[in-house]
């Protein structure tokens, strides 16, 4: 009863106005999602691009990704939403609300798949949030603020419809060869965007009043910890340097063991180096040597040069800097004992942390909890669209288990009753935001 | 005089005659080989396959490793050698001895080079082995024993030319298909051999009094500790596996370091664990972590599986199957703390450690040492023929220092001084076996 009182006094305090909401306290607090509904336009929106191991090629710009959208848009109508493509292609469906003065609250995820894909990754944040809608529309509930859902356009590729979204999208990146063997500008063209228009794609600040993304977790925190619900603190900064040892190549056979200047044996000490700067620092930062190449690669030749990548992930750029600090160190004794020389030299491929909104962070906690569901903080590894719209808008993201932390696989799964509470997360954490956030009160 | 004298009473108790020597003792001792004319004819045989960078392509069964041999045969011609090809292809040039009972003491090299190759490796061993019997002719010595210099076929492609002289060449190796484009089949053809009677070319136990081959030695020892001569305890064994290493291939951003099974960080673990056993034990033993792979090989991927090459090299078989235990050892504890799995599969390159003749090796430090030149025991990291010789003969190996180590490369260099103490050394070595080594005798 306290909280209906608090939202007659926000609404009568936001509009200047009567209470928005006709509904009363319980049939809000009730409200749930249709999982068998859910369930259903999942399993028919995985038609699309299903390929003979069970996995889906949906990538961006392809014909089957064309085809999945239609599907996408005649549900958002369904639902009521008024839907339009931008010039970026992204589509867009929107549920006016009651006050017609109020930006919208934005929600939504992408549709493209990674080649081999799998059925949850963009499509649980998608056809969540259309469920959402559909769910208010049978409910006859009208937000405050206008909602709208956001399909985004070439997430894998690049986040291109989010990037065009925020205005960051460069001409370099519309020259990109997707998957789908067109370049990001036919693709959009294809799509029904129109590229040489992208500025209008872009959104302001003052237009938009927050943006929520669900999404699987891609990663195994959830599932093991037996956790319902991801609240994302950020998406972690991604940080790359190719790293280059330089001993000197010589016979296996004729070179004695102290006369050597191993490249990997020196490159053997710099992973774990890493290893151990990253571990040793409390945090849920991460370090990783993914790839190497020795030359000149033979049994009997002692390697003179090694390459290798190296990346960190963090929410905070400064820690980054500081684990970075500690592994050159380590670099320069490894030197020191192996005779070698170590580089490092900074990749632009680097993505800088976006943290989320910290209201919106603590409205989805409570939604959670009052949903009845167990739910932590933690970062986001991976990169999503919502890195984007952090950058101009408060910005929240909902993370439901992945089963082994299995992502970018057929075998990618999701169980129906995590990925719908997921979608009422969402809901409810969109009317929380809806009723609780104005542009007059305390900002972000 | 003692020495002399020694000569006088071995020979009397060879060949139950008078000393077969004519020479006086001093004009052996003052015997020594003439290094312009070594010299200019080195500068000659690297006519034959130079290449514009300085580098020698004399690859076996190529057209210019047959114009080379032409070369070659006119040297031993010249010498007053009968020259003979025998079925394999190796060149064989005969100097009768004074006692037509006894076996022939063999030495020589190689003429073939790796591609873009060095002057010295090979070409050394069989332009010395030329010099030492033309300084005999011209001194009018002859030997108790037959002396033949031989010119092995194809030693870089796998020492066939002396495998086939030991009847280890494998029918599988003639298919092999050499750098010069044909297979060994026709190479041997090509060269004057008799392909289909191989059988021709073996030499047994019996034939053979001793083999001896003067190298450049490919490594740096000499010429880091500045001795003027290697004496070769024997050409190590030479041990290979296939090692995988096992993890769980995931996502670089998702996945918590703690919840990790990183292929590539045991590896590395293990490339230490490697270079920690070989060094701590004493021994000129090596071990070596010469290729890498690691999969799937993408900077924000953490690698699932790693595939590296281990060799160990050494003398003693029973030392390298203790080392490899010891590896082994260490790899169960890495397989423990990392998560992974860790095998190995032997390969069966595997060469046997090949110890020299005892008696030789003392010969050969006795000479130089007589010669005023500084000496080391040290063994040979590298494959030679003399690895097959010492399998039929008592055989020896006279190496001389390579200026950095370096060899099969246009950088190879070995100083004329350091050349000519090598063939001198090899003279006057096949002098001492003449005349002290005897089947009677005490056995090798």
């Amino acid at each position: 009863m306290k909280s209906f009182l608090a939202i007659l006094l926000v609404c009568f305090w936001v509009s200047g106005t009567v209470c928005l909401f006709p509904q009363d306290e319980s049939v809000l607090e009730d409200l749930r999602i249709n999982q068998n509904r859910f369930q259903e336009r999942l399993d028919h929106l995985a038609e699309f691009g299903k390929n003979e191991h069970g996995g889906i090629d949906r990538v961006a710009f392809s014909h089957e990704d064309k085809k999945s959208r239609k599907y996408i848009i005649s549900l958002m109508k369904q639902a009521g939403l008024e839907v339009r493509i931008d010039a970026a292609a992204n589509i867009l469906g929107r549920k006016e609300g009651k006050n017609p003065e109020l930006p919208p609250i934005l929600f939504g995820s992408h549709s493209d798949t990674v080649p081999d894909g799998g059925k949850f990754d963009g499509a649980l944040g998608v056809l969540g949030a259309i469920e959402c809608i559909q769910v208010l529309k049978e409910n006859q509930i009208t937000t405050l603020h206008p909602l709208e859902v956001v399909v985004f356009t070439d997430e894998e590729g690049g986040l291109v419809g989010s990037r065009a979204m925020t205005g960051t999208l460069t001409p370099e990146a519309l020259d990109v060869v997707s998957h789908s063997g067109k370049t990001v500008r036919e693709g959009i063209q294809f799509l029904g965007g129109e590229v040489n228009n992208l500025d209008e794609a872009i959104r302001r600040r003052a237009d938009i009043k927050a943006f929520l993304e669900l999404h699987i977790e891609q990663g195994s925190v959830l599932h093991t910890q037996q956790v319902d619900i991801g609240v994302v603190e950020g998406i972690v900064g991604i940080y790359w340097w190719d790293v280059t040892v330089r001993g000197f190549s010589n016979h296996a056979g004729t070179t004695p063991m102290d006369m050597r200047k191993d490249a990997l044996l020196a490159a053997a000490h710099l992973i774990i180096a890493v290893n151990d700067v990253v571990t040793t620092v409390p945090g849920s930062q991460v370090g990783t040597v993914g790839k190497i190449k020795a030359e000149p690669g033979a049994p009997n030749v002692i390697p003179g040069l090694v390459e290798l990548s190296l990346e960190l992930r963090d929410l905070s750029e400064e820690k980054v800097r500081s684990l970075f600090g500690r592994i050159k160190n380590r670099a320069s004794e490894i030197v020191q004992n192996t005779g070698t020389e170590i580089k490092f030299i900074p990749l632009d491929a680097n993505a800088e942390p976006a943290p989320t909104d910290l209201k919106i962070r603590h409205s989805i906690d409570e939604t959670a909890k009052d949903l009845g569901l167990t739910s932590i903080f933690m970062p986001s590894g991976a990169g999503h669209d919502a890195q984007d719209m952090a950058k101009i808008t408060p910005t929240g993201m909902i993370f439901v288990p992945s089963v082994g932390g299995i992502s970018h696989s057929p075998k990618e799964f999701t169980k129906l009753q995590d990925c719908a509470n997921g979608i009422n997360v969402l809901l409810h954490s969109v009317l929380k935001i809806d009723r609780i956030l104005d542009e007059s009160g305390p900002s972000f």
